[in-house]
C-alpha cells in the first residue's frame, strides 16, 4: 500500500477502505508518512468528503493510535460530557457534581484553554491543591467512591489526532466537518465512557457560527458514537453571547459554586438542564424531561449538589473550604466598571471579543505554553436583552495591570450593541439530537 | 503575509495577487515555507484552478526563482522548441540542425530522460566526446559561430519548479493544467529563446493521454509564452505508438542522422516539417507551410543539414565521423526478433510499453542516479495499419542481457494489437495552435 495512491484515490471522491484508513493512520501516526503527503490528503477531503463509514472508520484508527482508558473497573453506567468550547462555558463545573450526586458516574477527561476559550482544567486548578493528573487508580477509585474524577488529558490519548491536528491547524484544514467530529470523538471514544453527551455550540462565539453546520457537526458526532456503540445526545446551544455572566477563571469557578447553591445564571442553568436531561434519559435515571429537571433542582435545593462538589474537590487534593466560600478565591488587584455610552437595549455581545479581552488580560492562553493568571476576568452585568441607561455599567474588569485593563475597556465596550429597540427573543437550546 | 492565508484563500477559489504568488514561490524555494503548506496549496489548486493571470504569475516566480540564461549576445532570432516527451522521440536530433541549416538560431537546454521517455542530453552523449556540459560563453559563441548548441540544464534554472515538481510528484498534484504549463513554461522562459515552439504529445503513451488535455495544455502554454513576450506556436502530435522505428539511444542517434539523409520515417518526419513550420513561420523565413516544407526538403537534400550536424557534433567536442557512419555507434551484443503470433494488421502499439521494454533492457532511468546501456533498444518492423503475417517479425531487440531481453520480448509483444481489419488512419499532427 502506498499513501501516494490513496492520496490520489481520495482526490477522485473514491472511498477509502478500513484497511487504507488503518494504513494512513498508523504510518502518519509513526512518521513513516510524510507531513506533505497528510496535508494533501486533507485538503483532498477538504474537497471530497468523507463518508460515515470512512469517518468512523478515522475516529476509530486515531483512538486506537495510543492509549484507551480501561473505565471496566468502574460498576455502573459512565457518563462524559464534551463541548466545542466557548466563552463563559462553566457548564461541566456544574453539571458534572449534579450528575455525581444523582448517581450517574462521571468519568471525565477534560482539557485547558487554548486562545479565547477557558478549559475545564484551567478553572478546576484555581481550588490551592487541586490535582488534575491524579493516576490512572485514584482517578478509578474516586469515580467507585464519591462518583465523580476529572483529570488532564494523557499525552498519548489519540496521538494521531493530536499530530493530525497540529497539521490541519498550520494547513487551513481545520473546517472539514468529518475531520472535526472524529478529532473529538477519537479523544471521547479512547476515553471509555457508555453514555457521551455533547453540547455543540453556534452563533458568533461559538467555532461553528451557522446553526446548520452545528447541526452537521452534532449529528457527525452522533453517528460516530453510535456506530461505535456508546449512547449518544447532542444539544446545540446558543454562543451568540458568553455563558453565563463571569468570564475568568475564578470568576467562572465562582459562578459555577454559585449555580449549585441556586443562584446560577438562567442561560447557564438551561444548558446545565439541557445536558443533564440527557445524562438522566440515557442512564434510565429518568423517563420524562421534565421529571429529569425536577431532580436536578432538587439536587441543588437540598444541597447535596454543592456538598459533591466538595467531597469532589477535596478527593483530588483542593481545598473544599473555597466552595463553601467563594470570596475566598484571590481577587484581581483592581475592578474597573465599563459603562454604556447609549440608553436602549443590549443587542448583542461578541463572545469572541469579551473572551479576548479577557485573553488581553492575562486569564487566557496565547500560546500552549503562556501562564496565565487565574484571579482576572470581567463579570458581565448586563446581557443580551436587557435595557440599560448611559453611564450605567455593562460589565466589571477585573485586572492586575492598568495597561492591559484599557486594553480589555475598549474591547468590551466594542462587543456591546446598544440599540433602540430589545432583540428577538432566541431559545438557549436550539436542538436535541439522539441516537 | 503568511503562507496559511493564501492556503486558505486558493481552498476558497479566491485569486491569488502577484504579490501573493511571488511570496509564495520566494519562500518556498528558501525553505521558509514547509512542504506540508505547499502541498496543502497544490492539493487545493487541483480543486480550485488558477486563472491565466496567476499561472503567469506561478511561471515567471518560477522562472526567476534561479539563473536565467542571457542570450542578448546571439545576433538574430533564437529558437526552442520543446516536446512534453514520448517514445520513440528523437525531433529535436533532426529538427535542430535542419533549422540551424536554415539560418535559424537554435540555443537549447535539453533534459535527460527518466522513466520510459528518452532525454536528449543522452542520446547527444552517444557521439564519443560529446559534452552537453558547455560552459555558457562556449554555448553562445557556438550558436553565433554556426547556429546551434544544445546543453544540459544548470541546476540553477527554475530550482522552485525542482523543488515544486518533486513535491507534486509525491501528493498526486501532478495532473494540474496550470502546475504542469507553468513548470515546462517557466523553464523554457528561463532558457532565453525569442520563439518557442511546443511539441504537445498525445495518446496512450503520452503524459496526456486524451486530446482533449493536450489541447489545454498547448493553450495554457502558448498563453504563458504570449502573454511573456514570446513568440510562441504549438503543435499536437500523436503518440499512441512510439515515434518512429528506433527506440533505445544509440538506435535513435542512428535513425535520427538518417533522417537528415532523406531516409527519415514517415511518422518522425511529419512532426519535424510541423514544427519546422511553426519556426520558419515565426522568424519568417516562410510565408506560407508549403514553402516552410519546401525549405526543409531541400536542406535535407542537398546534404546541408547532415553537414550541420556534423559541424554541431564536432564543435561540442564530439566524434562527428559517427554522423557520416552510423555503423559505428556500439552495437548490443544480441539481437532477437519478436515475432508475430497470428496474421493481421497491427492496430496499435502501446508506446509506454515499449518505453518500459527499453527500460527493462537498461536503456532507460528507474531512478535519477541510474546508469543507462546506450547500446540497447528495440527497431520496430511493423507500425500501426501495416499488415503483419504470422512468424513475421514484429521489431528487433537488442541487449546485453538474455535475461532482460526474454523479458523485454514478453513486453513488446503485449504492446502489439494485432486484428484482422486495418485500423482507421489517424493524421500525425492533430491540431497547430499559434498565439
Amino acid at each position: 500500500m502506498r499513501m501516494y495512491d490513496l492520496i490520489q484515490k481520495k482526490k477522485q471522491g473514491k472511498i477509502l477502505s478500513t484497511e487504507e484508513i488503518n494504513y494512513m493512520i498508523e504510518n502518519y501516526t509513526n512518521g513513516t508518512i510524510p507531513d506533505y503527503q497528510m496535508s494533501a490528503m486533507t485538503m483532498a477531503i477538504c474537497f471530497t468528503g468523507l463518508n460515515d463509514k470512512e469517518t468512523l472508520d478515522l475516529t476509530l484508527a486515531m483512538r486506537d493510535s495510543g492509549e484507551t482508558l480501561d473505565l471496566s473497573g468502574i460498576e455502573g453506567v459512565k457518563a462524559d460530557k464534551h463541548s466545542t468550547g466557548g466563552v463563559g462555558d462553566k457548564t461541566t463545573l456544574v453539571l458534572a457534581p449534579i450528575m455525581a450526586a444523582l448517581g450517574v458516574k462521571i468519568a471525565k477527561m477534560a482539557g485547558r484553554g487554548l486562545g479565547f476559550t477557558g478549559g475545564t482544567i484551567d478553572k478546576l486548578e484555581c481550588f490551592p491543591g487541586f490535582c488534575t493528573g491524579i493516576s490512572q487508580e485514584t482517578f478509578i477509585k474516586n469515580v467507585n467512591d464519591i462518583g465523580i474524577a476529572i483529570a488532564g488529558q494523557t499525552a498519548n490519548l489519540a496521538p494521531a489526532d493530536k499530530k493530525l491536528y497540529a497539521l490541519r491547524d498550520v494547513t487551513a484544514t481545520v473546517d472539514q466537518m468529518s475531520l472535526i467530529a472524529s478529532s473529538i470523538m477519537s479523544k471521547k471514544l479512547a476515553s471509555g465512557s457508555d453514555i457521551i453527551v455533547l453540547d455543540v455550540k453556534t452563533g458568533s462565539g461559538a467555532f461553528m457560527k451557522k446553526f446548520e453546520d452545528s447541526r452537521a457537526l452534532a449529528e457527525a458526532m452522533v453517528k460516530i458514537g453510535t456506530m461505535a456503540g456508546k449512547s449518544m445526545a447532542a444539544v446545540i446551544t446558543d454562543m451568540d453571547q458568553p455563558l453565563g455572566n463571569a468570564v475568568g477563571n475564578s470568576l467562572e469557578v465562582a459562578e459555577a459554586v454559585s449555580a449549585l447553591s441556586g443562584m446560577g445564571p438562567a442561560d447557564l442553568m438551561e444548558v446545565v438542564y439541557a445536558l443533564g436531561t440527557e445524562i438522566l434519559l440515557l442512564t434510565k435515571k429518568a423517563d420524562t424531561g421534565e421529571k429529569a429537571k425536577a431532580m436536578m433542582e432538587e439536587c441543588i435545593n437540598s444541597g447535596r449538589a454543592k456538598e459533591k462538589m466538595a467531597e469532589f474537590v477535596s478527593a483530588q487534593g483542593g481545598d473544599a473550604s473555597y466552595v463553601w466560600d467563594v470570596n475566598k478565591f484571590p481577587k484581581a488587584d483592581y475592578t474597573e466598571a465599563v459603562t454604556a455610552d447609549k440608553t436602549g437595549y443590549v443587542t448583542g455581545i461578541q463572545a469572541e471579543i469579551i473572551g479576548n479581552a479577557c485573553m488581553a488580560l492575562g486569564g487566557g492562553r496565547e500560546t500552549k505554553s503562556s501562564v496565565i493568571d487565574l484571579s482576572v476576568g470581567i463579570l458581565l452585568e448586563k446581557k443580551k436583552g436587557m435595557a440599560v441607561k448611559q453611564g450605567e455599567p455593562l460589565a466589571v474588569i477585573y485586572g492586575n495591570d492598568k495597561e492591559k485593563i484599557r486594553k480589555a475597556h475598549r474591547q468590551i465596550l466594542s462587543a456591546y450593541t446598544i440599540k433602540d429597540n430589545p432583540p428577538k427573543e432566541e431559545p438557549m437550546v436550539k436542538l436535541r439530537i439522539s441516537s
